[in-house]
């Protein structure tokens, strides 16, 4: 069995603002899995899909509506969800994605002020319903997730307000949906955040 | 008034197969509008808004999934409406473009089957309740009209029953609304079909 992996089939995906240590929680959680021998799929939103164009499309322009950047995350999901979440699933991987449909209900709707209710029956039809499994949640105050950052894009620029609305907003959801939500406190070493995500994880994987 | 130009705000579009004759009648009529002294924009859907990149996104990828293609579809309308459309039609302009909402009605729900009244109810939430105040179907058998193209995109390379479908799908739409739509017999010399869409025009310009 070990040359074709573990089948898992585990859809993961990490929330929260940019510079909580998302990117160096899905390595460690990487780097775990495959050591015990579990087929893995990094992945994340937007930008995996179309070539990562969409993702340029959104993070270089200024001044874009909302409508059309919501539209344009939508469209970046259904092809993600298609073409790279769906067949990696079928595989039985463990698939870690940076950001997902939640994002879009925080940014957008907690951010914007669209219609929260609307964006969630959106998500589920872009993607045909498929959901995470487990959702973690890299919580930050927003100061220490925009000090850590060198590179601000387009998102990132917006005022202080807007990112603290953004915190609120993935707390919110973590408390309506808490068996798929873990919040972990993102102040935290990294080495201990992996820690406290290692488990669920573990929970999920067939009994050895 | 002739340097500010006659303030009409009209928002005409234009919708059928392509090969039907939409860029020669758009043409025909914006030299006509601009020879009374009409202020004009010409513009067109998917593509004037964000640099043209969602266009090309939309005609070169092959096989995208068919809710990423819609949602491409309605970004690149939102951003349409608000950076283009309604300056053009504030400033009092008659805007003449090339596809509107009605082609993702009919392509995304005639042709791929998606739900016609889902698809009018985001229409109308991506244009903030924009739609055209006349609309011109140039109306011609699928055979027809693909074989005027020379260089067939994505779309234009789909079965023949797909445009069938296509044709109903426009024609029905006309007669839902037949106060906005007027259906032009688009095997018809260029000029005739010119001298019958140009009075409807007319009759939406403000008296002499």
């Amino acid at each position: 069995m070990a040359s074709t992996g573990i089948v898992c089939r585990v859809f993961a995906s990490f929330e929260g603002p940019e510079g909580a240590g998302k990117t160096t929680l899905i390595r460690g959680l990487d780097a775990r899995l495959r050591a015990r021998g579990v087929r893995t799929l990094v992945t994340r939103e937007p930008g995996a899909a179309l070539g990562g164009r969409i993702r340029s499309l959104l993070l270089e322009g200024s001044g874009m509506d909302h409508k059309a950047e919501l539209f344009l995350f939508l469209a970046d999901r259904a092809e993600h969800a298609a073409t790279v979440l769906r067949p990696a699933l079928a595989e039985g991987r463990v698939v870690l994605c940076d950001r997902h449909a939640d994002s879009t209900v925080v940014y957008q709707g907690y951010g914007r002020g669209l219609s929260v209710d609307q964006l969630r029956a959106w998500n589920l039809f872009a993607t045909d319903g498929l959901t995470p499994d487990l959702t973690f949640l890299l919580d930050l105050p927003p100061e220490i997730g925009l000090a850590r950052l060198s590179d601000k894009d387009r998102l990132d620029r917006e005022p202080l307000e807007f990112h603290r609305r953004i915190r609120e907003g993935f707390l919110a959801e973590a408390r309506r949906e808490p068996h798929r939500w873990v919040v972990l406190d993102a102040t935290q070493p990294p080495e201990r955040v992996l820690e406290q995500a290692w488990q669920p994880i573990l929970d999920r994987l067939p009994r050895d």
